[in-house]
């Protein structure tokens, strides 16, 4: 059996951690934090699984909260106007060709981190440093570091010309939160954009208290979203520093969330981070060499909530490129060919995230369109599920200027005002 | 005669210094520069003097540099592709009805320094702190602090209602520079917008060397345009930097400024800072109140290049104020309602500079129609000579959409491409 060292218990760890196990590799796992731990301590995301993350862990066995987590069958997207007008520029909602899901990775790690053990996984609570993996990584035939974007990420060197961004482009602050009310269509991964100064998200989650909403403010740093209290700030001042942001600047999202209290003790979060992608590959003083993961090597802005979806689909990328590549040495070659196959898609996420953004002016006239063509709202919605489309007609001007004169051409002009 | 003490030589303060002298006033004016160490030192910012302001120096007198600086004619909009593409997506440039002028405040306040001396004015080389204001204060009738947005500025109580801003928005870097190519139509003040990141500014300008060109680059910290060292860089090492930030997100300027060397030792600056509205009035230990002017009150990022125009519109506004309030004491009733005055215009620049920083939808849409439609180009660029009427059809998305639709129903949307 060949022993491979995961280093970190979230979505793409633990997701490849499990798949190895089941393929009969011999599988260590090592994490500060024991499934108690993770139970009773912070939420760390929003974590809005689309249909391709969800059939992969249903095949694998680990979807466990089907019959009670929420179904997001749309994504809606809201313009806010300036000045916090009462209501929003462009309002609609796209549906989603399967739906989504989004449960507490507090519950969703702690389970799985229990199946790996239960499944015969060896599991180490401990904090790995720099130091640990020169040494101990030697034991195992291959290291594999799906730590974050912690520390721990940064053995891993910073790909110039794939990160144009030197510090975070949105602070981030988070709540999940009991007695707030259901988005008006139903399940609904809310967005609203505030041009220029950020966005705020709302979905249904499953937590450890039952079903709730979830809330998150992504401020332009220094801009007027960023108001909310961060590090030292109790749950219940982060959450209030949300609520005075939607008062202000999604009214409509306020009106839902006025009466929310924090669902839990750790049911808040804040930070921010500056999106990075680095080299797949870290050289370690001895001579080891180390396999980045997700987020380690490609941390997007959650503004596509597309980080748990690529941590799975990373998990499944690197478990079939370590399975096909049977009894061979896991070398530098096979680690740069894995994380290539990881890149093909995670590269249009990585450019989806910064046109999101940077909000150029065609994504607004592709709203606007969305507004009155129906087509194109669950397109955009469906995207979530597939970002690969997005190259087509969304991320480039000239593509999305070819889309709406298309569309105004299929549909007649007259029935789709341009304003 | 009144005593009055101005704090602060620049644009503002000099102006009003001088302004004041001549409607008899015993004027003293306090900086820690004079003209030898202004002429000598670093340039302060980029300054295009539009038609009224222009009309106003001329009125007064202090107008040395009509027949030397180059007349700016136009302005110039460009929006940037994605990822460096070689062609703008929007490409035009509006004619001005006056010409404006762009002076380095090096020439233009050592000059007027001299002509306050020259006329009578008391001018005492000192750095004023706030201990002395409250001192030295007591021997004027009236003190106006026009000492910039720096620290003295901090005496006036942050107007929270109107600062939504806690951060800088844009990282400055700006070279006056030699060896440039003017702009293809002539003498234009050239504005990039590269949506999400920032934006590139060049405009013909006079300075100590003679005619030149300065470049500035306003980018989203952190963003892809944030890459030009500043604290502690060498003129050269600035324009490196800025030559940089032009080759990958605005080729057409690079291709101008290619060859371009610093036009001399102090032609760099980089900086930046957070737009803040103040409290006009401020009281000191010892029951002193001074007035604040123009940057020290209201400080809007220089997207909007209306820094000068509103130093001198505010230095206009404040001297008629203290001639129209004849030998009545000066009190805070007096201050509140000169800067009322002012404010009247200001918060126009304020709303426009909010509008520019945050890039909504509906700019965008104006951008492309003022490529097909002259007078919409026009009237953009005469709004930098008359912000006031920006209200009326580009500050709001009702009343900027009303507008689109009424030109296209004018002209018959047949020659108006929409897209």
């Amino acid at each position: 059996m060949r022993r491979i060292l995961v280093v970190g218990a979230g979505q793409s760890g633990l997701q490849l951690a499990i798949g190895l196990l089941a393929e009969d590799y011999d599988v260590t796992l090592v994490d500060p934090r024991g499934p108690e731990e993770i139970e009773t301590g912070r939420v760390m995301s929003t974590q809005c699984l689309f249909g391709p993350a969800l059939r992969r862990e249903r095949r694998h066995g680990l979807s466990f909260w089907d019959d009670r987590a929420p179904a997001i069958t749309g994504v809606g997207v809201r313009v806010a106007r300036p000045d916090g007008d009462p209501e929003p520029e462009v309002d609609w909602v796209g549906r989603l060709e399967e739906p989504a899901q989004s449960v507490d990775q507090r519950l969703k790690l702690a389970a799985w981190l229990r199946v790996f053990v239960q499944g015969g996984g060896r599991f180490l609570r401990h904090r790995v440093s720099v130091e640990d993996l020169a040494t101990v990584g030697r034991d195992y035939e291959l290291v594999v570091v799906a730590a974050g974007r912690g520390e721990l990420a940064r053995i891993f060197p910073r790909d110039e010309r794939r990160s144009p961004f030197r510090a975070p482009q949105r602070s981030l602050s988070l709540a999940y939160v009991t007695g707030a009310e259901a988005h008006p269509a139903g399940g609904v991964l809310s967005r609203t954009a505030v041009p220029g100064a950020g966005e705020v998200f709302s979905l249904p989650t499953l937590s450890p208290v039952g079903p709730c909403q979830a809330v998150m403010v992504e401020a332009v740093p220094g801009g007027p979203l960023d108001r909310i209290p961060g590090a030292g700030a109790s749950g219940e001042e982060i959450l209030a520093g949300i609520l005075d942001v939607l008062r202000h600047h999604a009214p409509w999202e306020y009106e839902r969330f006025a009466e929310a209290r924090p669902a839990d003790s750790g049911a808040t979060l804040s930070g921010g981070y500056a999106p990075t992608v680095r080299e797949p590959v870290a050289h370690l003083r001895g001579g080891n060499v180390v396999l980045g993961m997700a987020d380690s090597v490609v941390a997007n802005d959650p503004i596509t909530a597309q980080g748990a979806n690529m941590a799975s689909l990373c998990a499944e990328v690197y478990r079939r490129a370590i399975v096909d590549h049977g009894r061979r040495p896991f070398d530098e070659t096979f680690m740069r060919s894995a994380f290539a196959a990881y890149w093909h898609h995670a590269r249009q996420v990585t450019a989806w995230s910064r046109v999101m953004l940077s909000g150029p002016p065609h994504v607004w006239e592709l709203y606007r369109l969305a507004e009155r063509h129906r087509p194109t709202a669950d397109r955009f919605a469906d995207s979530f599920s597939d970002p690969g489309g997005l190259i087509d007609w969304f991320l480039h001007p000239e593509r999305a200027m070819e889309y709406v004169d298309s569309v105004r051409c299929a549909t007649g002009s007259s029935h789709l005002p341009i304003s």
